[in-house]
């Protein structure tokens, strides 16, 4: 059985998030309706980072197995032609070994979070950032953000229904700068727990206003307690934006 | 009668253009009609350029007249609340004396022009960008586009509908470069014929793929002709993005 992996770019506003439920349309039952559209197969699709309802991807990666070999090239042509005219799309498809899995053998998994502070209505932006209608202090939520990158109980940030079987992780990078397009969050792990990105999002947010110091981030994180968490980001302004593998 | 400069960002995609037309919902009624529902006046709302259905406007300015002062933030968030849901937004109003005409008074107009050269369908810049499905030489075209710079008859950029009193022009700036995002076309002018920005984007496209040289650029703005115009550039990509005074 050939095994291909695909990258996916989608927008996640209109869907209940990357994984099939029962409750409305799913990017990852989508791909499989396309698949089947176009090879008559009913094939499992893994991917590697299960986002959520309103969360977009640049580059989410998945893999799947067809029972006959065919060009990666109208893999993706062919997916594409089926997954019109929802906001998803295959922007790459290539063969993969079948040791390869989307999920268990990534790395590293990049997300972004935009945030625009202004008071007006997003027009072009909407659905696609957080926009905060006070300033931030960018350069404090930075220096706060360095506290939770290493290897750390995330208990503090991690929403109450996250699957994972434990809450230490390793947190590679979090950095907050000022974009040309508003304050881009950029984290980096092998992996996350479910909501914790938003989680840290919106305790730094905290810190950005002026509400909290560095010093309460650090307690947050110290205390390994839910109710510690400042209030969960909005999931317009988050990206899964590549997977290394 | 206090006048009033309003800034408004706007997605163009599901409007039939700036201006009040018969056929459809315009950025130009719906602000009208903001101001009428926020102050009960049906005032004329005069805008700095008009763009067309599906182009999209960063810093579209426009002005208007009330009768009696109201305070600038006042105006503009009840602009906003009046406008929602539709992708428009009044990102800055300030008061301007009478001899200000947003139209008239204009100095210069910066437009923007992207494009994405790739295969798949877009899911997060759909109707925000052209996706052209083939490579493009950028420094072809930005070398191509300077010939179009200066004063110059523009008959061959220009829509046959245009109302423009004379096709001769002076353009100020017109690069084109590779940027994060994609390509973009940055053109600035006193003003603009009708469809000038996306006759020339879609003559650019020709060089950047190699069926147009530089020359042949040259030979179709000296032709004055609308018939050696290359095809016109979809509106999607297209953004007014400030207007100097």
């Amino acid at each position: 059985m050939p095994r291909y992996k695909i990258t996916i770019e989608y927008d996640g506003t209109p869907f209940v998030g990357w994984q099939i439920q029962d409750n409305g349309p799913s990017v990852q039952g989508l791909i499989i309706a396309a698949i089947s559209a176009f090879t008559g197969e009913k094939v499992a699709v893994q991917g590697a980072g299960r986002t959520d309802a309103g969360v977009h991807a640049l580059g989410q990666v998945a893999h799947f197995d067809l029972t006959s070999e065919r060009e990666p090239e109208t893999v993706c042509d062919a997916l594409n032609a089926h997954l019109r005219p929802h906001p998803i799309a295959v922007i790459a498809a290539e063969r993969a070994p079948q040791t390869f899995d989307a999920r268990y053998s990534a790395t590293k998994r990049h997300y972004l979070y935009r945030i625009v502070c202004r008071r007006a209505d997003l027009a072009l932006d909407r659905h696609r950032v957080w926009r905060y209608p006070r300033a931030l202090d960018v350069s404090a939520m930075h220096a706060a953000a360095q506290c939770l990158v290493g290897q750390h109980d995330f208990t503090t940030f991690r929403a109450a229904d996250c699957q994972a079987k434990s809450p230490v992780k390793t947190l590679d990078q979090l950095d907050v700068e000022r974009g040309s397009d508003g304050i881009r969050v950029t984290a980096a792990a092998r992996s996350f727990l479910h909501h914790q990105v938003r989680s840290m999002v919106g305790s730094l947010v905290l810190v950005g206003e002026g509400k909290w110091r560095a010093d309460d981030l650090a307690r947050a994180l110290a205390a390994r307690d839910r109710k510690a968490c400042g209030p969960v980001a909005p999931p317009d302004g988050l990206y899964l934006v590549r997977v290394d593998y």
